[in-house]
């Protein structure tokens, strides 16, 4: 491998931060899968944020085509060359490290890979951030106790207002709740929430080049309570007051629908987004549908971030099989998110 | 019209009880449609209840091969004859119907069907009942306080434990809850209702010739509640001694998986029937995937019973629209189950 010119010249191309994830799971295969990709590199120019080393016990190696730069070499620029770009971290205990296993050692990299990147991102030596499988529970043996990605994006960049979107061109879902319990799902839903996730949506979709998005909001209960049959009234108390705050904001969204009825066929082809109030509402059609194609992007942060919509899949560490559709799918989601946030800072 | 001789003969064809349902709904365009079908009357007899006036208003006939009978003949008769029948309830009300609208004409005229129908299973005149799609509002108009079907059917057999199962080639489910709101779940869930729902299932695959049947059980919390980490341990404290109990007793069962993971295409491929928490957890990949090809069947009644898996859809009558495709399944599960129980009888 060598400091070889960059195919990527043009001033608008934007640079992302991708973090491996952690070394014992699929994210360093997958980023030596994807290094050699030279056409994913003509729109985007990438800055690998992880150890070298780790790839070789994954039997991947870094083409000749990706610079290679010491970490503390890279923190002395102010501005990162452009170019296919991998950021050696030479992260304690990472040459002994064994694979397809959750430990400190992976997840203290793993945990400094995604700092960096977001402090870089702050700064402007990154326009755009996407992140390979870490591990919680190596995440949390190196003393790091986030449930995941999102919530370190979210301490580090000080937001409050934050959603999770999964976007895929069959399905994309924003989601009113998340990581919480099935029974604290209805104690979460409010007007000001639900309005913030239709807002952030109608924004994100934007940035992607849908000027006038179409949105469905699920309801909570099975048939959408059926005017009161079921449940708490949810539809009509929180529900339906914030779509119509929505619509007097001119934003053109439908429902609240029975939940079952939303993931049509019909639906899905006229829906650019639908509204989900809890993981499961969403998260069962996407996988059902799309499988592990999705991209999870995570809307309301100061900076641009995308994700693979998959784990470290130990179970299939380092047998060559990982498939990286997902990571290369973030990709471009995260380049076009780029461009267009960068488009209109210029504008 | 004319009383023909039925083309079915064999003293083990299943006569099966057919209720038009809403007469304003869809259901008499779907019998309409469906009583030519000769091929669907080689395996089983059709005993339509009805009442034919109303099919006039939605633009069909009785054809020449279906033997008219009215209600009152057919009461008093111990055994109804072979072949494709029609009961003509002579219903009040029934020939100025507005069509496309709930009414208390159509609910009081839905509620005889199904009521007499229960009646000649129970007696034996008919092997199994098929239900076309009724309308709540028009049931609660005539004074009949049901929410729907599978109610009436426990009352008029009195079943404690039953379940509905959604019954397709490519997705399967049943449900330990359904027509409940969303937050009254968790308190619904108990070990001897998930085992319960569990062992109809399987007996209810047996019934038709999946032998093993290999289930799945959905977890209630995002991840499966990731080891405590979302929700108060439901998969824990409930559902995991279910599946214990239910493998002690030689059942194949696997889970409980994380909800979203469950309807991934690989498990589906390998899975008979999927053990559903709530109502959206199926019924969601259900309309998503099967859309409305799916069978409503209800386990645990003493007689057989399937549905279509879909509404009275006032807002397509009469414009000779519908797709009796629900409804053809419906009937050829419902035969499949009344042959298997009656050779269970006999053997």
């Amino acid at each position: 491998m060598n400091s070889t010119i960059s195919k990527t010249t043009e001033k608008t191309t934007p640079k992302l931060g991708i973090t491996v994830g952690d070394p014992a799971g699929v994210g360093p295969e997958l980023c030596g899968k994807i290094a050699a990709l030279d056409e994913l590199w003509e729109f985007c120019s990438p800055v690998f944020l992880g150890d070298p080393a780790a790839l070789k016990a994954h039997h991947q190696s870094i083409p000749d085509s990706v610079a290679l730069l010491p970490l503390s070499e890279a923190k002395t620029l102010t501005d990162l060359p452009l170019g296919p770009l991998f950021v050696d971290f030479q992260s304690a205990g990472i040459d002994g490290l064994a694979i397809g296993t959750a430990s400190d050692v992976g997840g203290a990299a793993s945990f400094r890979y995604i700092d960096t990147a977001i402090e870089w991102a702050r700064a402007g030596k990154i326009d755009g951030i996407v992140t390979g499988p870490i591990n919680k529970l190596a995440l949390h043996k190196a003393g790091h106790k986030y449930p995941g990605h999102t919530e370190i994006l979210a301490e580090k960049t000080s937001t409050d207002d934050f959603c999770m979107m999964q976007y895929s061109e069959e399905l994309t879902c924003t989601f009113v709740t998340t990581h919480v319990g099935y029974a604290e799902v209805p104690g979460l839903l409010n007007f000001d929430r639900i309005l913030k996730v239709i807002q952030l949506s109608v924004d994100a979709l934007r940035s992607v080049g849908v000027m006038n998005p179409k949105l469905v909001a699920c309801g909570l209960n099975p048939h959408a309570g059926e005017e009161g049959l079921f449940g708490n009234r949810e539809e009509e108390r929180i529900i339906i007051p914030a779509l119509d705050a929505a619509r007097a904001q001119g934003i053109d969204i439908e429902g609240p629908f029975p939940p079952d009825t939303c993931f049509i066929p019909s639906r899905r082809q006229t829906t650019d987004c639908f509204i989900c109030m809890y993981h499961d509402q969403g998260h069962i059609p996407l996988k059902a549908l799309v499988f592990d194609r999705a991209v999870n992007v995570t809307l309301g942060l100061p900076i641009v971030r995308t994700s693979v919509d998959h784990g470290t899949a130990y179970d299939i560490v380092g047998k060559n099989i990982a498939d990286p559709s997902s990571l290369i799918e973030a990709i471009k989601l995260a380049a076009k998110l780029a461009r267009n946030r960068a488009a209109n800072k210029l504008g």
